[in-house]
């Protein structure tokens, strides 16, 4: 018999690569949230872990010590088989907010908890919010209930669903310690795991505007998701998506949820569309209610064209205290009383549209937050009407920016300028591939 | 111009490999102690030095950093070239007692601020406090009369010295960042380039007792350490020295100061003067008062023979608040009434007693500390009598342990018993050699 190793003794064995137990990261994650593991041991930890790695087996343990931290939603009482989709974040990503109530009426129950935006990237929560009376602060009770009578509900991350996760997120954002697979794969499956899900969809955003910039780094990130998240026991699928530019034409809060909405009527700009009839295909395969993509695709233009998934979009946001009127007219969505044009210096063809300098942008003219205490607001945003591929003249107008004063816009303007990139040579350049892999288990 | 770095800009540069400057480095060390930067941001990027290393110009920049986060004691008064010893610490190891009056006698001024026994090694104030009245938490104004006055003074290590260096040993000791070779040197030079010293000599221990248990390990610590310490305009020179077994006969604290004081009178174990005399002499040369070894090994006993040393120490005893009639009679030193035989077992020839056995049993009996605030016992202590290299027979005594009560004698004596390797075939074991090597610029 030997005493068990003390707490030092682990963050030693880690720090010399050694692997650590289920039971050793459980005591970890149970001491740091008891208070005998302190902030700095925990950092250290976590530096540690982003020079040595953990192994499948390992996060899988890390993933399952933080998810028990909290509570585990409890939907065994909805039938059918449960996915969620998550995204890793990009610009003009509002993709979640037409998919559930799609994928929902199409007969698979989507219960989503989503987050906040926070640096360059918007937050479906923030988006959402957008729609006068809507809370995103359920209990957990509700929560069940609404994807149960509705088939999807959105929500926030409790207080409730893994803390420790909440916790060592604030940890890493301030010891240099994110930019680490291992964490990112725990991270966000403890959190989705939390949301008693059979199955989850991944989109693993890869380019400028989202956190992995290349294809290598994203494919190794999603190729972890998947492995961990089957490990843990779901049915896991990552589709690799651009994130070079931003997604759609709106970037913004109520913007975004406006040309969310109007996917669920059948308009939209078509990578917007393309990007949820993707993911809402993997997820009603993954459920069980179509044989292939092809399949899926056809029950999902089925829901939209016999407007089942807006009449699950109004009965959504009616049971989430929202206003449902804006379902069938999304023009009632708050704008910005003033446009500023975002006018092309010189002709030629459009060939980047920088979606981090737009992210960026966005968070400067209030869209978005630069620290996590900070509000939103819902009415202003860039329109990013030309994209990759296009052809203009010099003085067209490449996007708009709305906003409340005219001088902040005129400097976001100029800001939104320099995010296009416009080449007087080059006289065909084709748009980016939307899709750009796939990996399942 | 671009803007300054933020913190943890500055902690992912290190983290991906990259150098810092000496005013990155003095800005993180400021910002620690002001509270901008965090214990868990310092322990990230101390775990992060732990992987990526500090290059020379760094870790002479973080020593500085240290260093100047407190007081420096200005000896500028003080004439004479000052050099100060350090020894990385282990078992048995008194020769700073010995040593500083002895150096100071022969002409060189020895400032030395020394620590207290932590886990298996013990501390020299601790061995100091055994004397009656010695105090040793001296202001630096008296610090600087007495080294002036006497020719040296051993207090510890005061709230204004390099506080930096407390606060990050401590956060070390338990982020398991102890063993890093840069962080070590800037630890100990932070603390010795405080004293106001122009040269320091390195006693670097290596072996089974010592904090570097290969010489691999020592050999590299040292050369840092002088490289370092050159670095920062200080004369240095490091001697590896064998810490398998304790040194000398005595581990304890009224013991080690006894067997200390004999050297003075020209007794003591010829291991104890031999690592007394190849320190001396380093420490002579350097102050430039003998031109080599042979010459201040020559000014070494004549300071003995004639008393220079005897009389030093009694002033230095006197001059900080102690009873100098222990010089003269060191046998006033207070011991336990209890003394327990260490008996062998079966016969052969001694190969080794392990050092790290007997400091821990010594911390076990109350003469060491397990914690930073604890106490010792000055009186309890061990007598390795038998060293590596003596033939002794089944019933010998080996060692004698010094205690309180009987029966927690006989359970240590079984401890030590166990230190000990005895070889029934073995006819010939040399001696380990005390140096095993010198290090210079």
């Amino acid at each position: 018999m030997h005493s068990p190793r003390t707490l030092v003794e682990l963050l030693s064995a880690k720090r010399d690569g050694g692997t650590l137990d289920a039971a050793d990261l459980r005591r970890l994650v149970a001491s740091f949230m008891d208070g005998a593991l302190a902030d700095y041991q925990m950092a250290a930890f976590l530096m540690a872990v982003f020079f040595r790695g953990l192994d499948d087996a390992e996060t899988v343990a890390l993933t399952e010590a933080m998810l028990h931290s909290g509570r585990v939603l409890d939907l065994s009482r909805v039938p059918g088989f449960k996915v969620d989709k998550h995204s890793t974040g990009g610009v003009g990503d509002k993709i979640s907010i037409c998919l559930a109530p799609l994928v929902a009426a199409c007969g698979v129950p989507v219960p989503m908890v989503s987050g906040r935006g926070l640096g360059h990237t918007g937050g479906t929560l923030d988006k959402l919010e957008a729609i006068p009376g809507f809370r995103t602060d359920l209990s957990a009770y509700d929560f069940a209930r609404i994807v149960g009578d509705v088939g999807t509900c959105m929500i926030g991350q409790t207080q409730e669903i893994a803390p420790a996760d909440k916790r060592i997120y604030a940890l890493r954002d301030v010891t240099a310690t994110v930019e680490c697979i291992p964490l990112i794969v725990a991270s966000i499956l403890s959190k989705k795991l939390a949301e008693g899900i059979d199955g989850l969809v991944l989109d693993v955003k890869v380019g400028r505007g989202a956190f992995m910039k290349d294809t290598e780094r994203a494919t190794a990130l999603a190729t972890a998701l998947v492995r961990v998240g089957t490990r843990a026991g779901k049915r896991v699928v990552a589709v690799l998506t651009d994130m070079d530019t931003p997604l759609g034409v709106e970037v913004g809060n109520a913007s975004e949820t406006r040309e969310a909405l109007e996917v669920l009527h059948g308009r939209g700009p078509a990578d917007v569309v393309e990007c949820t009839m993707v993911l809402g295909a993997e997820m009603l395969v993954m459920g069980g209610k179509a044989k292939d993509a092809a399949d899926a695709r056809a029950l999902l233009e089925r829901a939209i064209a016999r407007g089942d998934a807006v009449r699950t979009m109004e009965r959504m946001v009616e049971a989430q205290g929202g206003d449902p009127r804006v379902v069938a007219d999304p023009s009632r969505l708050v704008v910005a009383s003033v446009t500023v044009p975002v006018v092309a210096a010189s002709g030629g063809t459009v060939t980047a549209v920088d979606a981090l300098a737009v992210g960026l942008a966005a968070v400067a003219m209030g869209a978005g937050r630069a620290r996590a205490d900070a509000a939103v607001d819902p009415a202003v945003g860039i329109s990013v009407d030309v994209k990759p591929g296009a052809r203009v003249a010099a003085g067209d107008v490449l996007a708009r920016v709305h906003v409340r004063d005219e001088a902040a816009g005129k400097a976001i303007a100029e800001r939104i300028r320099g995010a296009y990139t416009i080449d007087a040579q080059a006289h065909v350049s084709a748009p980016a591939t939307l899709v750009r892999g796939r990996i399942e288990a």
